[in-house]
């Protein structure tokens, strides 16, 4: 019993996203979770951000296991990447519908031989010094589960995210009882989702959403598009039930939603009635009324199939006057402005546009903060570290956990790379482990360096002037005109004054450097620069990449 | 009474901003308002974004005046563009705070001589065909007009952006009276305000801002930041009236938020105790008790005093636990992300944030869509244009104004450059002119190319390769080591065996050029440029911009 508890997150705090957990105790490693971020407007030209997971690769030896929460990206997406960069794969765990979803990631990615297994609430997964429980818990993905993790130290909740949803469409209601029993028996350190800390009271149970749509779609006379998240599978399931009831087909758009679908009908977590699903080749076959097609794209992303339907280049969906575009989903924090293009693209169109402020057409996935309290009074835990959360939502959660009168002492608010360290005889912070971001960038990932941002940014900013000095090895002189090349630069083309005192700028600034006996390229490239950045700067109040290359003949 | 009269829209039409409507009788024209909007997160390294106004340097002899609706950056900004390009400069009208924060914006742009002049609610203007008349209405900045042009075929009102506030805190309402008197006796044409055609209801009164402030205050132990809109004078009164009744000094940060207030004091729109003021430099030589810092930065402006003392570099303003940040402000579409991340570093500074969604501390200047009702009730027009609105919001303004009995036909839903023409037979749309946006560039201002902008997108998504080669003039041969160059490509600097591919790739490319008898040198590079591109996208899977550079020796 004189072992340290060690909690390190290494995402997943003071964020949004890429979430990942380490839980270590006597040196054995347990991961939850292994997700992704997307990348913000000035992380130029990322693909995707992942957690820093340089402790993983050094500690790969002393995972146990990594155990998934739930299929979506901000949980799981970087398991394809730890996993190429570990020496030693360990067992991944996850529900059915998360193994299901996890494998068809990593046969993309082209990673076989992975330990995948599926569990379900109650097993016992056995990781080193851990008995791992799975316990159901209802989320906006079907088959989500949060961990108990027992140690002889104790038990360790992470939840995952979470909702006390008392009618969830699968008819399974979060499993209150054994998070009671487990509280009951003790338990020593509760990791809860902070998403939704900030909203009082209780978050609206999915299967409410049903009826509202259904309502929705009874006062439409032409098509019905319906966007939501493809993986929210109980949420297609209503659209399909309110499509059926009102005798309309049902049409699926959109790469993810017809895979997600169909790996949600093998798994049976979703029930679409003989004879109602239609090919998207044949939705102009049938008549307005009697179709209802669901689509990708409620973020706005930009390929999406609803973007596309917005932009007027969607190959089987043209919208147009008569048609209705239902949002059952809301804009995620960062995606606003794509969300407003869409909808006013598809207004330009002549469509109709329902949104969640017109009628409560979507659930979040998230309990609000009397859900937090549900959870910390259930579970009754010794230490509480809020995660899944901004510097905002943790602070509004550690001020829950007092509500309900956990310790001030007691709650930890912890940053990324920064362990929780239990012992017997109390629990505090220990020194800061490497963490922070990683890009994937094409097919590369890694650390990127700063300069290649700060570039990218000058680069969009102001663009690019390129200056090709050809010189005489002997004394430094010019002897060619030198070429003047941009990129990313307006109104300079029809300027030939411009042009040209921009090329006597660069021949002057040769020329004294002769002058001055300098003939190291280096140092003529230097020159160059700073002669020809103040010039431009003067001229054009533009600060862009300037970069000289200096030819030695 | 054979004229046409002609109601040219150049912005604010299926766009927020650049606010910009051009009426013309007879040949003679008055613009109202020629307002700027800020660039999208696409328009990449664009400062301002303006209507193009071709049409007005085209018609500049023609037209009589320009009158200004209010002073917000959306109408007025694009002013000293406008001005600039005119061959000849109209004389310019607008109410005494829009024509001293006009006149203060066009001595920043060096721009003497020009002929402004305020005026006042019930004066006439003559401008040419018209009778022009300012007519008082309220919004979110003092001295809002619209405008009731009159020529002989009958009466525009153009109403600028307004809310009926029967509260207003400078205790003038909307001049309801005088819009009845105009319905009264006919009005032709209104082109009105649909910025909040899509929020059901009335708009909250300014004035009932000013107690919520001050209930607000009333639990903040330490020192508050309130941050609001700069223009927004009575705002700042309330929260100056706030401070002063809870015994609290105040101090102005932000350039524009100091010389606003100024301006407002100078005409008196805003009363200052006196005593009250504390200059920034004095903050900390207040007990926080007895301390408001008014701010601005509410949209989480990069530049701007809020987001530096977020950042912790603020020199005069340290934020610290204890502190309460006030958002008297919502976040303008598109800014959501900005806002987030202030907020959520002032929390990790460890102050408290108070936003609109806690307190209703924000008031908006649009009338909602009753009051959109209630104006075309009081003017009933016998033609609609709606304005200053997304497709979205044209459309819903459309609706409203079938509702209250304008019949489909005379609403015209109109785009940017598509002229409506009246005449005693009737009203149609007649052939577009030239609209659109131009873009403000470090000093240049114009119709950026296409190509620049693609060019950004592609160097800030991947960067750029620069290969310089030296060439023999006689045969092609390379008779130096090609130089490879790249800025914003990671990756890269650790990689000698990819840097060394690529440096055989171009070797290669010369070497089957030369091979080909090819040296013409844009042939050469067009080969270059290719064999390159090819090589990186199948190495690296990314795009940059690939220049080749041939120098011939």
């Amino acid at each position: 019993m004189s072992g340290t508890l060690r909690l390190l997150p290494l995402g997943g705090l003071g964020e949004i996203g890429k979430n990942m957990t380490v839980v270590e105790y006597d040196g054995r490693i347990v991961v939850v979770d292994t997700g992704l971020r997307f990348p913000a407007p000035d992380q130029l030209g990322i693909d995707l951000v992942l957690p820093d997971f340089t402790y993983l690769r050094e500690r790969a030896a002393d995972i146990e296991a990594i155990v998934l929460t739930h299929g979506h990206e901000d949980h799981v997406g970087a398991l394809p990447f730890v996993l190429r960069q570990l020496d030693r794969a360990p067992p991944i765990y996850g529900g059915p519908l998360t193994v299901a979803m996890v494998r068809s990631k990593l046969d993309e990615h082209k990673l076989k031989d992975v330990r995948l297994q599926d569990v379900r609430p109650g097993d016992e997964i056995k990781a080193g010094p851990f008995s791992v429980e799975p316990v159901k818990l209802a989320h906006s993905i079907p088959d989500m589960f949060a961990y108990a993790l027992t140690c002889e130290l104790g038990t360790t909740l992470v939840t995952g995210d979470y909702k006390f949803d008392q009618t969830p469409v699968d008819g399974i209601p979060a499993d209150i009882a054994r998070l009671a029993e487990l509280g009951r028996d003790g338990v020593l350190l509760l990791c809860g989702d902070s998403t939704n800390a900030d909203r009082a009271g209780w978050s609206l149970s999915e299967s409410l959403v049903g009826p509202q749509l259904e309502d929705a779609f009874s006062r439409c006379d032409g098509r019905i598009i319906v966007t939501s998240f493809a993986s929210n599978i109980h949420r297609v399931q209503q659209v399909v039930d309110a499509a059926s009831s009102l005798g309309r087909k049902v049409a699926l758009v959109g790469r993810s939603m017809r895979k997600n679908v169909n790996i949600g009908r093998e798994l049976g977590h979703i029930d679409v009635p003989q004879g109602i699903l239609v090919e998207p080749k044949q939705i102009e076959d049938f008549p307005d009324e009697k179709l209802v097609v669901i689509s990708t794209g409620s973020q706005g992303e930009p390929l999406s199939a609803l973007r596309r339907m917005a932009a007027g280049d969607h190959r089987q969906v043209h919208l147009r006057r008569g048609d209705t575009v239902i949002f059952s989903a809301t804009p995620i924090p960062g995606n606003e402005r794509a969300v407003n293009e869409t909808v006013d693209r598809i207004y330009h169109l002549g469509a109709d546009v329902i949104t969640t402020k017109d009628a409560p057409i979507h659930a979040s996935g998230h309990g609000y903060a009397e859900e937090i309290k549900l959870m910390l009074n259930l579970v009754d835990p010794r230490y509480v570290m809020p995660v899944h959360g901004d510097h905002k939502r943790i602070r509004l959660h550690a001020e829950l956990a007092e509500a309900v009168g956990v310790g001030p002492k007691d709650i930890f608010k912890a940053e990324n790379g920064l362990p929780l360290e239990i012992t017997e005889s109390g629990a505090r912070f220990g020194g800061p482990e490497q963490a922070g971001m990683i890009f994937v960038d094409g097919v590369d990932v890694g650390d990127i360096e700063d300069v290649a941002l700060r570039d990218r940014r000058m680069l969009s900013a102001d663009g690019i002037f390129i200056v090709v000095a050809t010189v005489s090895e002997q004394d430094g002189r010019s002897v060619a005109d030198p070429e003047i090349i941009f990129r990313g630069v307006p109104f300079i083309d029809d300027d030939a004054e411009l042009v040209s005192a921009l090329r006597d700028a660069v021949t002057d600034s040769l020329a004294r450097s002769a002058a001055d006996g300098i003939n190291e390229i280096s140092l003529l490239q230097t020159h160059l620069h700073d002669d020809l950045a103040e010039f431009v700067y003067r001229r054009m109040k533009r600060r862009p990449l300037v970069l000289p290359v200096v030819v030695e003949v």
